[in-house]
């Protein structure tokens, strides 16, 4: 492992190949280092699409991309894959489940996060999170098992085998119930055409006051109305307190019987943090300095979801959005590169392009930088354009376009099938 | 399930939803019959290349079409997954495991066939056979899974993690051993930069003494060249005796460290047909007399892999193909659409439109009707050109374009990731 060197150059071992990763990584192409990227998967995730997956629209492979094939060209780059086990940041090593342990000159936290269930009684067992390309596959099979169930055994339709539970107001919630909705009436209504689906309920559950908190009132209006048309319920101001198979039970006192919970509601950093010493802040984030290393280890950079970072320019700490990811793993991965040449690092200032959600085929808000918002159907072709441009390649951009352009057209989708390899 | 009818309609009940299934349906379209389809699996597979999914060629949802989707616009017909337990031809009606039984009028056995191994020692536990969807998923999840081991642990490429034996001379097995060898040689070579894939061996085993016994000898001698120039060691007059996870040994006493035996070597029909009481030849085909049907079961067909059918115009039994398949399933379904309107069942004849196999990009080998050949660049197109008019749709084709155009421009594959579910 490793290439056979001359003389052994600075490391930089990247830990996660996810936008933070992968915009570290991309920065170093020129820098005199050794680039080791190690993720447990051997794909990069395009995480803005994971709800798509799991309705269908799109394949796990436009979704989910080669991370090897990403550094094809970069020849100071190197993949493995693998899981950490511990980080020595005295030892400035790092031992993982399946092969030897790696040492750095710099490391790189980009492990992302997990999905918190904040104590929700038996959420990790029965609810489905959409956070990781897996959480996305079983979503979709589940939700076909359901279908494929119900048409063998109607019964099921009245116990609540078709009805979804969607829990969080921010996009990940309202991207899945919206395209949910749509998967049902507009793909599923002709699949099954013996089972009365005017009894499939979609309910979206937001503990705030509204969804979309975090866009324009104008256009929070606009995707409630959206999700109304799609007969999506929305219940604001409601939390799910347990959670059985086939059963959902809010706070309220109201019990929804579904088969089906979706979990979009929020995020913890990956467990490795525990074991870190480092200072923690909510959601156990990695609270970093403003150049986004951590106190005490100039050699050490957190990016991305696992970090609480703090913009230079506003003061204000920053969500967890790829965007977010993409832009401080290249300013570390900058940052790097100047420590290496024996520069001052400086300080990262995020810059807002703005957040954009669909709900819907012709139905999207974006909230742009200065007060900008667009909705309807501008939006929605606007957010396709930006999406397709952000996809790793020109394969997974073609591929995209394709499954797009054809459920456009036709309302198909031929991605719908459960391919299962346990069995023979 | 079923729909509500006014009164009971003649029901054609079709097991299985490949070729020979999807034909028989199709043709009863016009006719005034119910058409209920079941199938294990919720997807239809495009079997001929399956060896395209286990190499990352195309995804599983280009060869895998939703079942139910093929039957959207067919009024007359209804989709279910199950897995047939007993078929009662007295009684006439068939069980199911996950459903209640169903009676018929007429029933289709299109259940297809299921890897022989031929009492090869443990290769039921560790071959991989190429038969399912299911077994080019696992397949390809295993190549890349040793591959992703010796990069961790490079004493594995001595041990025979990269090696892959193929076993069988026919279109399966050297498609697949071309394949590999340019996954090989194209993509892990850049992928994987410190394994000295030199030492990564494929050989191809074949029992009889030549490869492609089924083409003209000029295409035989082409696809041996076009092997050997991919690296493929082939072996004729060679029988595997036995298989570890790490070894295969042949009956010359040849043993080749190696961790893939891919096992394209023979079929015989799915084990339901143990049950029915009706004769069977070799590889325990169904015997059907000349008009499809079984004999003293005029309301019975049997079609495709599971079916021992003899061309009513050459007298000749006709090997296990795709095209046949379907053929016979049309000729089945035009059966049953006179037998419905009283008219008598007429012999199948079949008409053979040629073989073709790939061995590589750029090499391929046509041998059509009345004696043409075609092989090299041309073949190679005009097989490209075949499949994709073949391929279940629109939208397929088009994503078959885009994966083929782009591995053959930039030799990439965008769908080598191994998604896993069963952990979190």
């Amino acid at each position: 492992m490793g290439a056979t060197e001359a003389e052994p150059r600075t490391r930089v071992l990247i830990l996660g190949g996810g936008f933070a990763g992968i915009g570290v990584a991309r920065k170093l192409r020129k820098a005199d280092v050794d680039v080791v990227i190690v993720d447990e998967h051997d794909y990069h995730t395009f995480q803005p699409l994971l709800y798509q997956v799991a309705t269908d629209l799109l394949p796990r492979t436009t979704v989910g991309h080669p991370l090897r094939d990403l550094f094809d060209h970069q020849s100071n780059a190197r993949v493995h894959t693998a899981c950490v086990t511990s980080v020595n940041l005295e030892k400035r090593e790092v031992e993982f489940a399946e092969m030897g342990p790696l040492g750095y000159d710099y490391l790189v936290l980009a492990l992302g996060a997990q999905v918190n269930f904040f104590g929700v009684e038996h959420a990790a067992d029965h609810a489905f999170p959409l956070y990781t390309l897996a959480d996305a596959v079983r979503l979709k099979e589940h939700i076909l098992d359901r279908w494929e169930a119900a048409d063998k055994d109607p019964a099921l339709v009245e116990d609540g085998a078709l009805n979804v539970v969607v829990v969080g107001g921010g996009p990940t919630g309202v991207e899945s119930a919206g395209a949910i909705a749509e998967l049902y009436r507009a793909i599923f209504v002709t699949d099954y055409p013996d089972i009365p689906q005017e009894n499939a309920e979609i309910v979206l559950v937001e503990a705030g006051p509204e969804i979309f908190a975090m866009f324009h009132p104008s256009l929070r209006r606009y995707a409630e109305k959206a999700l109304a048309r799609r007969s999506v319920e929305v219940l604001t101001g409601e939390i799910v307190e347990s959670v059985t198979p086939t059963r959902v039970a809010l706070k309220s006192g109201r019990v929804i019987p579904s088969h089906t919970l979706v979990w979009g509601a929020g995020l913890q950093a990956n467990a490795v943090v525990e074991v870190l010493g480092l200072e923690l802040q909510k959601g156990r984030r990695i609270l970093v300095q403003p150049d986004l290393s951590v106190a005490g280890h100039p050699e050490v950079f957190a990016i991305g979801d696992i970090a609480w970072i703090t913009d230079a320019k506003t003061g204000k700490v920053l969500p967890q959005l790829g965007s977010v990811a993409l832009e401080s793993g290249h300013h570390a991965g900058d940052n790097i590169a100047r420590l290496v040449k024996g520069v001052k690092a400086e300080p990262f200032k995020y810059f807002d392009k703005g957040t954009m959600a669909t709900i819907g085929r012709g139905a999207a808000v974006i909230q742009g930088p200065r007060g900008l918002t667009m909705k309807g159907k501008a939006a929605w072709l606007t957010w396709g354009a930006v999406h397709l441009a952000l996809l790793s390649t020109g394969e997974d951009r073609a591929k995209a376009v394709v499954d797009w352009t054809w459920a456009a057209f036709t309302h198909g989708r031929s991605t719908r099938i459960t391919v299962r390899t346990d069995a023979t």
